[in-house]
C-alpha cells in the first residue's frame, strides 16, 4: 500500500550542503559564520537550568518576539519567531498556497523554494536572472502578474551571487506585483553599512511583503535553528496562531537567541570582520584570475579563470574536496562554471588560496 | 489584499493549555512529568560547546535515530526524529493527505489532529467513543472504510481518559482498516509493566502503521521539543528526505535527547514514581467522590462527584485556578463534566487534594 501523495512521491527532496563528520575538513560550503557566536550565548547556556525543560516552553516565544520588534522598530504582532528561516518559508507555502496556485521561482536562487512549492503541489513558473549581474528584469513583476503568480521569493542580498538589490528596485517590484513577496534576507547582516540597508520600514507601505531574517548566519547560530519573519500583523498572526506547530521554538533556543541578540556589539564587530575578510579574499581570488561579482554576504561566487580551458568548476570543487576543503558547486544552468565559497577565518582563507593556487598551477603546467 | 487560503482563514488555531508565567502556580494542566529530567541531561548541557553552534547540526539526527532504532529493535531507516510529536503529525498530514481526502477524527481525542486536518483542507469525519470506558467501537474500521477514510489517529493510552487499548484491539483495527493509522503513544512510557506494552513489533505485520513517541512526557523534556516516529522504511524515508524541514532538530536538542535516552535507569525509575503517585492520587480523588477510569498515563480524567449538583466541572476548574492550581477543563461533548488532572509531585498532589476538599466542602455547606 502506498499512502504517499502523488506530488510528493514524484518529487526530489532538497539537497543540503555536505556536513562532514571529520572536524579537520575546512568547511566553506554552507555559508556558516567564520567566527563563533557571542560569549553571551555560552554564559546564557551555563545559566540554563535543565530542570526547566520539564515544562513546555513559552508557546509563541513572546519575549524573543518583543526583542525582535524593538530591534526593527515594529509591533510584536508583526514578528514571528521560527525554527530557522526555513520554517517561515514552509509556513508561507502552507498558509498562502493552495494546490495549483502558481509560485514564481527566480533562478538561480534557493532551491528549497522549489522543494516547498512541490510539497504544496503548486505550479512552478521559472524566471531567469542573467549572469554576471543577476539584475531583477525590469518587466519581472508584470510578467509574473500576467502568469497569475500568487507568491514569489526574492533573495537580497542575492544568493548565490552575493549582490544587493537597491531599495528602489525592491520597492518598484512590490508596487507592481500583485502577489505576495518573501524578501529573503538571510544574509542581510553582512551588507556594508555604507548601503544603510534597512527593509522593515517598507512594511508600512507594502501589504504584500514578508521579510525573512535568520540568526543562523549573522549570529553564528546555524546549529540552534532560529530565524524570524516580519510582516503585516494579520498574516503574521495567522502563522503564529494557526499554521505554526505549537511550541515550535524550544526553551533553550529562545534563551540563547535572546542572549545573542542582546550582544549587538559582538554581532556588529563580527560582521565587520567578515566583510574585511570577504574583500581581502575577493582580491586574492581575482589575482588568481577568478571573476567575482561584488558580494554583500559572507560568500563569493567565483567564476573560473577564463584562461584555464582544461579545468571545469566541478573539477576544481572535487580537487579542493580531495585536499580537505569543501566549497559548493551547483549543477545548475548559468552557475555550473562557478564555485560558491564561504568566507572563512584568516587561516581557512589562506589554506583555500594556497590550495587553489596549487590546483591551478598543476593544471597549467 | 488577503493572501491567506480560505480554509485557513476560516479555521480556528489549536488552543494549547495555559503556560502561566507565575512560577508559584501549581501546573497540573499539560501533562508534564512530575520530576525533572535525568542528571545526565544537565551533564550533557554543561559539556556542550556553544562554538559548535556556528555549524549546522547533523541534518537528519542520525546518531539519535540509531539510538532509537536500537531501543526499539528496528532499522534506523524506520525512525524519524522530530520536533516534538507534533511535527510527526504535521508531516503525516503534509505527506499523505491531499485536499478533500478524508480524515477520521476519533473523539474525544487530541484536538490538534482536527487543526492539522483543517490546515490540510481535508474532510473531517468524526467517530465518537463513549464514556466511561471509551472503547474503540468494534465496527469502527469498517465504518471508516465505508466512509473512505484515508488517515486516522488512535491515542494509546487514550487521552483524555488514560485508558489503554489491548494489543489485539489495535491489531484487529490495523488488519481491517484500509487507510493509514498513526498510533499516538505520547504517554506509553507510563503504562504499567504488567501490561508489557510494546507496539513496534506490530510494524512487521502492518504496513499501514506509524507509531508516535515523545520525550516530552516520559523523559521530562517538554521544553526541548523532541519526539519521534517509527514506521515502514519507505514512508519514513519520504518524511526524512522530502517533507521534513532540513535541520529540523538543533544541535543541543540532539545532544540532550541522546543523554536522556542513555539514562534508562533514571527514566524507568521516574515512570514508576509517577505510576505510584497516580494510583495514590486516584484513590484519594475517588474518596472525595470523583469517578475516574483506570489510567495508564500521567494524568487522570476525574468526573465530578454525582452528589454535587450545584458545581459544574467548569466551576471547579475556575475555583482551583483562583487558588493557584491549574488543571484542564475541555468545553467538549462527553467530557464537559470532567477535569483532566496531571499527576504532580507529592507536594503538588497534596495541595490539589486539600484545595479540592475545601472547594467541595464550601459548596455542600
Amino acid at each position: 500500500m502506498n499512502f504517499i501523495r502523488p506530488n510528493i512521491r514524484h518529487m526530489h527532496g532538497y539537497s543540503f550542503g555536505e556536513q562532514p563528520a571529520d572536524p579537520t575538513v575546512i568547511k566553506l560550503n554552507t555559508n556558516e559564520h567564520a567566527l563563533p557566536p557571542s560569549p553571551a550565548v555560552a554564559a546564557a547556556l551555563a545559566r540554563f537550568d535543565t530542570a526547566d525543560l520539564r515544562r513546555y516552553p513559552e508557546p509563541t516565544a513572546l519575549p524573543l518576539r518583543r526583542r525582535l520588534a524593538d530591534l526593527h522598530d515594529l509591533d510584536t504582532r508583526q514578528v514571528i519567531a521560527t525554527r530557522g528561516g526555513d520554517e517561515l518559508l514552509r509556513l508561507l507555502f502552507t498558509t498562502c498556497i493552495a494546490p495549483d496556485n502558481a509560485f514564481g521561482m527566480i533562478t538561480p536562487g534557493y532551491s528549497l523554494y522549489t522543494t516547498l512549492a512541490r510539497i504544496a503541489d503548486s505550479r512552478i513558473i521559472e524566471y531567469s536572472l542573467t549572469a554576471p549581474t543577476y539584475d531583477l528584469p525590469a518587466d519581472l513583476a508584470s510578467r509574473m502578474n500576467d502568469d497569475g503568480i500568487r507568491f514569489t521569493c526574492i533573495v537580497n542580498p542575492h544568493a548565490p551571487s552575493g549582490r544587493l538589490y537597491a531599495r528602489d528596485t525592491i520597492q518598484r517590484f512590490l508596487d507592481e506585483f500583485r502577489g505576495l513577496v518573501l524578501l529573503d534576507e538571510a544574509y542581510a547582516d553582512f551588507v556594508s553599512p555604507q548601503h544603510a540597508w534597512n527593509s522593515p520600514p517598507l512594511l508600512a507601505e507594502h501589504d504584500n511583503l514578508v521579510i525573512l531574517r535568520s540568526l543562523s548566519k549573522g549570529y553564528a547560530l546555524a546549529g540552534l535553528r532560529v530565524g524570524y519573519g516580519l510582516g503585516q500583523a494579520d498574516l503574521i498572526d495567522t502563522l503564529v496562531s494557526k499554521t505554526r506547530d505549537s511550541y515550535n521554538l524550544d526553551a533553550i533556543a529562545q534563551c540563547l537567541a535572546l542572549a545573542a541578540l542582546d550582544d549587538q556589539t559582538h554581532a556588529r564587530a563580527s560582521w565587520e570582520t567578515v566583510r574585511q575578510a570577504r574583500e581581502s579574499l575577493r582580491d586574492r581570488l581575482q589575482q588568481l584570475g577568478f571573476q567575482i561579482p561584488a558580494s554583500e554576504t559572507n560568500f563569493l561566487l567565483a567564476r573560473l579563470p577564463a584562461h584555464l580551458t582544461n579545468l571545469t568548476a566541478q573539477a576544481v570543487y572535487q580537487a579542493l574536496k580531495a585536499r580537505g576543503i569543501l566549497v559548493r558547486w551547483f549543477d545548475q544552468p548559468d552557475i555550473r562554471d562557478a564555485l560558491r565559497i564561504t568566507v572563512g577565518n584568516a587561516e581557512e582563507n589562506a589554506r583555500l588560496l594556497a590550495t587553489l593556487q596549487t590546483i591551478l598551477h598543476d593544471d597549467t603546467e
